[in-house]
């Protein structure tokens, strides 16, 4: 019979076990963090009707989306997951009680050539709050410490939150006279890091028509890194808006410390104005010190309207999204996951030594009701077999249960790392053994850096 | 501006913030259950080549399956787990170590018209214990323990393991003289259930040619549910397939005994056929005993060879699936989920009654420290409004911080269940609180039946 070639398809990332168990475990995490800031678990549809997914607009990446062959020519593939969110909010209005706040960690797709580390599909781990009608500031500064939370407790140490807002940028473009260019600025401003102060300059002068004069000006502002808030105050009652984004900006201040993110861990940058037209206030994005290169890493602000294309209400909100898979992929291409972390799929195999199989298969059941994740190998294999086996899968804990230990009520176990051998009584075997494992599942996702 | 409508696609099911929490747990459960017998999980990608996902035929299926418009023709969307657990082994043959036990608990599709009760996007929970050349038979004992397992750790405690062996069925099929038409007879056994005695006769006679003798023989056979053993017996030492099969069951039930599963939860029954062709011996349907008209609700066999269609090497295998989306549906259709499961998004609530938010903000800071679920209510609302959001989402605690209680570093905390207020100190209350939602966190989440 002809074979076909197994192959996984490119830009789709297929993880072998132990990987699998530290993705699942970041994922953990990350649900354990949002839960503690009052978040509630959604899994909505990766399908939706194409006119959903593309209310909004997707720009670019409507032209990356999967539909479908089958039934309704409509079907579409999620590319992110706010289109969802807001659909969700709009069809459930009535039944939901606002501020709400929803987190979803789940697959999109985007039908692009796949790349080094960029993902045909891949998971996004989203937060929002969606107030009616109003939404406080508060919310604004609660967003970056759930980032906070979030990245330390996979480990993550040296990473920085850079804050901006909006309202600051689009003041300052009414003050220069630049504001009808206003969203091509803002895309230009938010390409600084890549393209650098000359190339933005030259940009802003020759494609978007702006004077030598408003050009510095604006580059001046943006690039005070030292002292943000002393570049707030020169420009400070010229403008309604920009003075209420400074005012906005102090207040995040403040909370940010309350909320316990640490000084060190975030600052005001005003270069910061992420992509996206429909932010209108505080935008985020977070870098890994060591690795600037990769760019940020979870990033967000606050919008005015998520459900305009559905209901006539206003809804405003505030979001931040982690590109989980490219996360697992960058720190797992930095070699930053910790050999602590206890990937095996058992924490105890029992080999038989007799010929009848009860015995050990009674010993596994009682130790697993103690909680104890237990294999039995019962294949005919030569005993170096059974043992390398454990050895592979890195199991902990051996058992060898032969004649000799089922007559005399005792269990000889092997301690894989250290080879020790112990014989004891089933009660104290299985006591040491959970505490042993209860410290092993302690250890951390990411390596002490 | 012109609105969307928004809706869901039928057939997909999304559910509330309080019912998918109770899904969340429903899964966890599952995924804990799996990982005591030392499955693995994976994550494999929801497309694949479609000659990947349809190397084995899918029969009625294969016309549901989703293919994808763009780039590639070629793309599809699985309407089961097994292909792409079979693709897995194939590809990563050399580096997996064997029995391999995973599980997967992922959604699939299928493009079938959406029915009550009939889902287009759904979850499966697979296990599979895969062999490299040869598979013992003390795994087709292990996997009734696991579906044990996951079902009362659900809170299920009325349902029934039905079990029995292919080989028996193929063998009697050669006694009787009637293994011509075994696949075709096989499918008819299978729907004995749905069809009864007498019909299931007819086109055993009428379409598939059995003499009158030869059905009666083979219908006295499989529906002797009292002594299956009996039965058994009057025919072994006249087949070797028919014995092999027999003497398997045997193994089987001592087994079962050993691995915990009680006499009153299984039973070998001879009318177990499974529809599908690739089972080879041991099969597997479990039946709720109340509610026996929703059929199996996880099922599963021995097969003799996972990845024919990928690679020349035997690899058989045993496994089960949960139609986990469908169990779901069918609890909550019969009011099975349990009031007692905490399904608020946080644990408590704080709503300032100062202007300041600073102390509620580090309030909450410190209690999420220990490992409470906090919320802050920070919107401009009357205060009957507040309490009545916590109340609506089901929160068990508000602590309402004022001046006096700041000033006099006492905390005031309301239990939303009993309407009782204490005023304590944060580290009393805190101890408090942390206790009492240990206890709420241990809610069943099925009734006790």
């Amino acid at each position: 019979m002809g074979k076909i070639k197994p192959r996984t398809l490119s830009g789709f990332m297929e993880l072998s076990p132990p990987n699998q168990v530290c993705f699942d475990a970041m994922m953990l995490k990350l649900r354990d963090s949002f839960s503690l800031y009052g978040f509630t678990p959604l899994d909505t549809p990766l399908m939706e009707s194409a006119e959903i997914l593309l209310a909004k607009g997707g720009g670019e990446t409507e032209k990356q989306i999967y539909t479908l062959r089958k039934g309704e020519t409509d079907l579409a593939v999620r590319y992110e997951l706010t289109a969802s969110l807001a659909k969700y909010v709009a069809l459930y209005y009535n039944n939901l009680s606002f501020p709400f706040r929803r987190y979803e960690i789940g697959k999109v797709y985007r039908g692009e050539r796949a790349q080094r580390g960029r993902f045909r599909e891949f998971y996004q781990a989203d937060i929002d709050i969606i107030g009616d009608g109003s939404l406080d500031i508060t919310n604004e500064a609660e967003i970056p410490s759930v980032i906070y939370k979030c990245l330390t407790s996979l480990g993550l140490k040296r990473f920085i939150i850079r804050i901006n807002n909006r309202k600051v940028l689009s003041g300052l473009f009414e003050i220069l006279g630049i504001s009808e260019s206003s969203a091509e600025i803002m895309r230009g401003v938010d390409k600084l890091d890549k393209i650098g102060k000359d190339k933005l300059t030259e940009t802003l002068i020759d494609a978007l028509g702006l004077s030598q004069t408003q050009a510095d000006e604006l580059l001046s502002f943006i690039t005070n890194q030292s002292e943000p808030f002393g570049a707030l105050d020169l420009y400070k009652g010229r403008n309604e808006e920009f003075d209420k984004g400074a005012e906005e900006l102090s207040a995040l201040r403040k909370f940010l410390v309350d909320y316990g993110v640490p000084e060190t861990h975030f600052k005001v940058d005003l270069s910061i104005a992420r992509g996206l037209d429909y932010y209108t206030g505080t935008v985020y994005e977070t870098y890994l010190l060591d690795y600037p290169e990769v760019g940020s890493i979870c990033s967000g602000g606050r919008y005015d309207n998520l459900v305009e294309y559905f209901i006539d209400r206003k809804m405003p909100g505030v979001g931040l999204s982690i590109g989980l898979t490219r996360l697992y992929y960058i720190l797992k291409e930095q070699g930053l996951f910790s050999e602590e972390l206890l990937t095996a799929p058992a924490d105890v195999m029992i080999i038989p030594m007799t010929n009848d199989f009860s015995h050990a298969i009674k010993l596994a059941t009682t130790m697993r009701e103690s909680g104890l994740r237990v294999q039995i190998y019962t294949e005919d294999k030569k005993f170096k077999n059974k043992v390398s086996y454990a050895d592979k899968l890195a199991i902990p804990y051996v058992i060898f249960l032969g004649e000799d230990e089922i007559n005399q009520g005792l269990i000889k176990v092997k301690d894989m790392a250290t080879g020790e051998q112990t014989i004891a009584s089933y009660g104290i075997l299985t006591a040491g053994i959970c505490d042993k494992i209860k410290e092993l599942r302690k250890g951390a996702i990411i390596k002490d850096i």
